[in-house]
This record gives structure tokens, C-alpha cells and sequence, in this order.
């Protein structure tokens, strides 16, 4: 179960986007682990992958395939990450793409193919290609939640968001879906998230935009430090509305959906933190006062990363002086600790870099027994922020990352 | 209890060190927490201490006098880190400090101090100056065991190394104690390690000698990642043998001395690694032919800190694709992960950047089930190395540092 519960999410179609999904029995199991995206033909995909130098089969596919043409079809499979295969796991992905494109009718290199699982074994290509016709026979534009669910692993839940905007007196739907639980899981792989809008925009101006929410969104959480093989964000624009083509960062246009986008992108990370492994508590680390962005976000991610400080929340002890420590360590170029307060939530635990002198154990008590903590940092040293979310470390964590393979 | 067992160590007297130890009642608890080393009028000393910005008073201190005066004797306490007090921690050491010197009838800056124990908890100043008669007059060369036991937080047993090296025909001794395990328990902070020798060495040459030793030592290892707010190795040169004082890196004694000095550290460096918070396996990670020495240390820390690859370890899971995706990760300038192979002990488990073509499940197992294990990965790159040591992450890690407060 999830830090904050389950939540039922209502998730909005987008025109010109159709989706199918059916059951391969990759890990012999009969729920659905195969899903087909089908795009219109106007449709601009930005994409971003994971930065792991052991990227998997797929992944170097993807970005060729993208290079070449402009995709129709994104095929994803749960079960297996068709990673740690060479050259093998290359030609299991072809095959898959070439098995649905013989079937629609177009060329290979407009499917991208998308993998998530168990790294090291084989793809079982045959299963993928038997199961295609079923999920393309299913194509509907209804289909958002039984892709949110096809597509997990060790998720204990799916991941969905949707939200309109009124932009320009029009009404702009972005929907997404994501799946993850660990920023890795090296068996069971990988984060990964589909995301579509209706609104006409350019590439690249699309893939800008994405680049952008991504940064403040999937890169800023973490479960456990571990990036994996196979992570992707894909953001589809179908231009299903009829208006202008947004073109250029410029256009006033693009602030507003990037707002939006953001607001679904961070939705859907917070989702994969609230459900990492063995997850009770979500913890938003805000490091605010620094002289770069790039500072600011060294020091949230040492605390987020920060055993001593994780077990500290699991333990629900508001133990400052880890927070501190972890601070401390942090590779940046300028620190004054006398500068430094910390909070949890509104109650100041450190202040001009030692206990707060009106520094409550109670108070702060009552911030840790809480499921959802905002751990933030000023550092008086400039203007800068970033934040992060990330989650305990429970007996659950090495409990489910110890006993995986038994 | 820690990894191979404890072991009952013979450590050599060092002429020209006296330690004495009392009890000063720092925990409420009737165990020495007070050593006091006296160092004859020739000696040298070296200091490397933690680069955490938040370091504490005695840390701040002893950097001060050091830079002043030539030390007579060290203080140190365990019980109570003196860290994150401001001012009030400087005045506190200072009158430690002070209340030795006039004992012993010398200026307050030959004194330098080490605080190990709770962070942000006022030093108790009058416990610690009432138990300083007794340590002074239990003075003797023969306390090293004494000391190694005074110094431990919560260390499960004492850490102590001593070694002989035949030098210019003249037999020289090397003793150091030491006490973490953790790299950092910022309640019962640090690691500490106090270590001497017979040999005459001058100023800057023991400073270089002892930031070599520590560089492929203490610098190599970690339990969790954190470094402590209260680190400190010190290395003292008594000058007790007669010979020609070792003035330049140049003298051949020097390299001799060096590789002794080093062993020591990495006895005691591992020492702490085997008493790591809930270990249970000693994991050396050897990184090889990479382009830099950067480079090398950079893919085994980010293996060594994966808490997928330490909880694997704990299972005795021969699970290569968390250590392929670990590597994959590290941020290094250039990695071609055709070229990759990793062995555990001597199992060949990747090869050219997959798994084994003779891959055998049972070979890696018998491995993994060892209590001692080498993690091999030759990048393929350069002729570049380094080896940290790590231990595995535990249910007990979290159960020690979940409860450690309450």
C-alpha cells in the first residue's frame, strides 16, 4: 500500500492517441503485460532515457528509431527488461517491432519499443509476437487505465494523472501514466512513463519542454540512489486541437503548458516515491539559499540519500543532528554552517547551524509522526533552490530487496 | 559481534607514549570513557581530520593548536561528540583542555582534544576535569589495550593493530588503535584512530607519510556513506630510536616506513568495516584499468553504497545485474560497456559487458555465501585502480539506527 493510500485517478482520453494492451505471459502469469500506444499521424514524441551506461536493448533501439522517422507505434512489455543480453537482446527488440509493424502495415523503425522486468534473460520474442493481434484488435482511446496497469511490475499500484488547462480560451488535456517502485530494480527493472497532451507542438520545442519538466519531476525523486537500464519519459503531442502550433519556447503558450506538464510529471513522481520499497513516509527535502542550482541539488539529494537520516524518518525520531552531518558532507563549493537553519515542516530544529535555541522535541516529534514531511534547508548563501522527494528505510526495504529472487 | 570474529591483538608499547585512562562517568556508565596520551618532548605528530563543514569543536581546536604549538598530550572522551554547540562547544573544549595543561604544568594549546559520543548534549566539562587526576596518574607505555577500549562508542570490540619492520637493520614499531563502526553515527559519532611510532620523521614528511597511508586506508572504506562530524586520525613519531631523523619523501626509509604504516591502517580501517552497524559480510570492491585513479574510486563507491548491492550481499545473492547497474551509473568520464568484465572472488560472472557465457549460478553462490568477498571489475579502459571496502546492508543496519534513540 502506498504512503497516502490508494487513489482511483480519472483518466482523460487523448484524441488521436489509442491504446491496446494484452496478456504475453511473460512471467506466466495471464494479466495483461503487453500494451500498444498508437499515435496519429500528426503526433510529435519528445523522449528522455535513462543515463545508465548499461543501457538496455531497447533504450539504444528507441533513440535510433526515433533519429530515423517520426513513430507510430510504442510497444512495452512488463516481465522482462531485455537487458544484459548484447547483441542478442537487440535483435529480440527488432524482431518485436518488426513483428507489429508487419501487422499494421508500416516500417519497423516507427514502433519503439519499451521493456521492463528481470534483466539477463531472453526475451521470449515468440509470446510477444503471439499476443500483438489481441492487443491491436483492442485499440480504444479509452484505454489509459489497462495500459497504468499493464505496464507494473512490483508496483503495488497503478500510477495515473490527468489534468486540463485552459489555454488560450481552449481546453488542453495532458495524461499520463507511470510505473516504478524503486528508482531500480534491477530484476523487476525500471521507471517508466507515458504522457500525452492534444496540444499542436513542434519538436523540438516539445522535447525542450519535457526536458524541462522532467528535471524538476522524475530526476528530482529518489528510493534508494539506483538509476536504472531501461528508464524512459515519453511525451506525445497529438495536435488534436485546432490552433496554432507552438514553435518556440517564446510563445506565451509554452509557459502555460509547461506548468501543467510539470504539475502531471511531479503528480506521477510523487506517485513512484509514495510507492517505493517498503515506503511509509514521502519526504520533500527543499534546499533553499544557495549559490547554484547545482549546489542546492547536491545537498538534498546527500540527505535524501542519507541512510542514517532514511531510518531516522522510518523511526519517525526527529534526530537533527544526521540532517545535519548529512548537510555537511555535501560536495558544494561555499558552505558557511553558521548560516544554516533546518526545518521540519514549520518547526525550526536548526538554526545558525547548531540546535535551535527554542528547538522543541515535542514539536518536532509531532512532524515526524506524520506520513508526509517537508524537511527544508536554508543555507544563506544565495538565491538558488531545488527539492527533491524521496521516502524512508523500512525492514521492508531490505526485507523486499534481499528476498527478491527467493 | 563483527565480521571473522574478534580477535585478541598483541599491541606493542611505543617508547616515549604514555596513555592513561579514568573514568569520568560521561553515559552514567563506570567504563573508562577518558584516555589521556603523553608524548615525549621529541615527538611529531600528523593529523588528517574530517572534511564535513559541520565539524566539531575539538575538531576546530585541535586544527588551531596544532598550527600554534607542538603537542605534549592528547584528551580524548567518548559519550559526547561536542558538535553542533557553537561557541558553547569552543568554550568547552577549551576548559578540558585547560584543565590538563594545568595539571600537568603547561600551556593549554599542547593539548589538543577528540570528543566521540552524542551530538548537540553540552560536554559535561566538571565530570571530565574531576577525572583527570586519575588518568594522569595511571599514566604507563603498556595502555593501548585500555585506550582502545576507552575510545569505543558503540563498537563491539576494540580495534587495535601493532606491527614490527626491519628498517636499516634497526627494528621499528608500529601500534594504532582505532574506533567506529559506522562511518558515522552522528549521536555516537566518528571514527577515531590514534597511531605512533618509534621512528624519528620530521614535519611536513610524517604529514605526507600519514595522508598517503590514510588515502588507501580509512579514505577506502564505508558502512553507510556518511562521513562523521568528528573524524580524526592521528600518527605520532616518537623519535625513541637512534638513527638519522627521515626529512624527505626521497630517504628509502621513507617508501619502507610507508608500506608498514599503511598496512596498519588497513588493518584497522577493515577493523571498523567488520564491526559495521548490522554487518555481516566484509565486501572488498577492486576496480581496475580505468583511466584515472578518480575514475576507479568513483565506480567502486557507487557500488559500495548501492543499497541494492549491499542487501543482495546480505542474501547471499549472486545478483550481477544490481552490480552491472551500479557501475553503469558511476560518473566517470568515459565507460565502453563492451569492454566490462566482474568476477566475485575468482567467478567470472561478466564478460564483455553480459553475463558470462559460462555463467554458472552455483560457482557465484558458493561465493556469496563466504563471509569475506571480493567484488573484481576491470573497465577495459586505462591502467588506473583502487580498492574501498564495504560491508552488507542488514535488517539489523536499520534496526540499529531506527532504534538507536529510544
Amino acid at each position: 500500500m502506498p504512503v497516502g493510500g490508494s487513489v482511483q485517478i480519472d483518466l482523460k482520453s487523448i484524441s488521436g492517441i489509442r491504446i491496446g494492451t494484452s496478456s504475453a505471459a511473460i512471467c506466466q502469469t495471464e494479466r495483461d503485460d503487453l500494451t500498444i500506444f498508437e499515435l496519429c499521424d500528426k503526433t510529435q514524441v519528445a523522449a528522455v532515457f535513462t543515463k545508465n551506461k548499461f543501457c538496455a536493448a531497447p533504450v539504444l533501439l528507441a533513440k535510433k528509431y526515433l533519429i530515423a522517422t517520426s513513430p507510430k507505434y510504442l510497444l512495452i512489455n512488463s516481465g522482462n527488461a531485455n537487458a544484459g543480453l548484447g547483441k542478442l537482446g537487440v535483435a529480440s527488440a527488432e524482431k518485436c517491432c518488426k513483428g507489429l509493424a508487419d501487422l499494421v502495415q508500416i516500417t519497423a523503425s516507427r514502433v519503439l519499443p519499451f521493456s521492463t522486468g528481470v534483466i539477463g534473460e531472453p526475451l521470449p520474442v515468440n509470446k510477444i509476437l503471439a499476443a500483438l493481434q489481441s492487443a491491436v484488435n483492442g485499440l480504444d482511446e479509452k484505454n489509459w487505465h489497462k495500459a497504468a496497469n499493464a505496464i507494473m511490475t512490483t508496483d503495488t499500484c497503478e500510477k495515473g494523472y490527468s489534468r486540463t488547462v485552459e489555454i488560450d480560451g481552449q481546453c488542453v488535456t495532458i495524461t499520463g501514466i507511470a510505473k516504478g517502485s524503486g528508482m531500480i530494480k534491477p530484476n523487476m527493472a525500471t521507471m517508466l512513463s507515458y504522457i500525452a497532451t492534444d496540444m499542436p507542438i513542434a519538436n523540438p520545442t516539445l522535447q525542450s519542454m519535457l526536458k524541462k519538466a522532467v528535471d524538476v519531476s522524475f530526476n528530482c525523486i529518489t528510493v534508494d540512489g539506483d538509476t536504472s537500464t531501461n528508464d524512459a519519459v515519453i511525451l506525445m503531442a497529438t495536435a488534436a486541437i485546432d490552433t496554432k502550433i507552438i514553435c518556440v519556447e517564446e510563445d506565451p503558450r509554452y509557459a502555460q503548458l509547461l506548468v501543467a506538464l510539470t504539475d502531471v510529471c511531479q503528480h506521477l513522481a510523487k506517485a513512484i516515491v509514495r510507492d517505493g520499497e517498503g515506503a511509509n513516509k514521502l519526504i520533500k527535502v527543499e534546499v533553499q539559499q544557495t549559490s547554484s542550482t547545482r549546489d542546492a541539488k547536491e545537498i538534498a539529494y546527500t540527505v535524501a540519500h542519507s541512510p542514517l537520516v532514511k531510518t531516522a524518518f522510518f523511526a519517525s525520531d526527529p534526530n537533527w543532528g544526521r540532517i545535519l552531518a548529512a548537510v555537511g558532507r555535501a560536495k558544494v563549493t561555499s558552505m558557511n554552517v553558521d548560516n544554516i537553519s533546518i526545518y521540519l515542516d514549520e518547526v525550526c530544529i536548526v538554526n545558525s547551524g547548531m540546535r535551535a535555541t527554542d528547538y522543541s522535541e515535542e514539536k518536532a516529534q509531532q512532524v515526524m509522526n506524520k506520513e508526509e514531511i517537508t524537511v527544508r534547508i536554508c543555507m544563506g548563501e544565495g538565491s538558488y533552490d531545488a527539492s527533491i522527494w524521496t521516502c524512508d528505510l523500512s525492514y521492508d526495504y531490505v526485507k523486499i530487496n534481499a528476498e527478491y529472487r527467493s
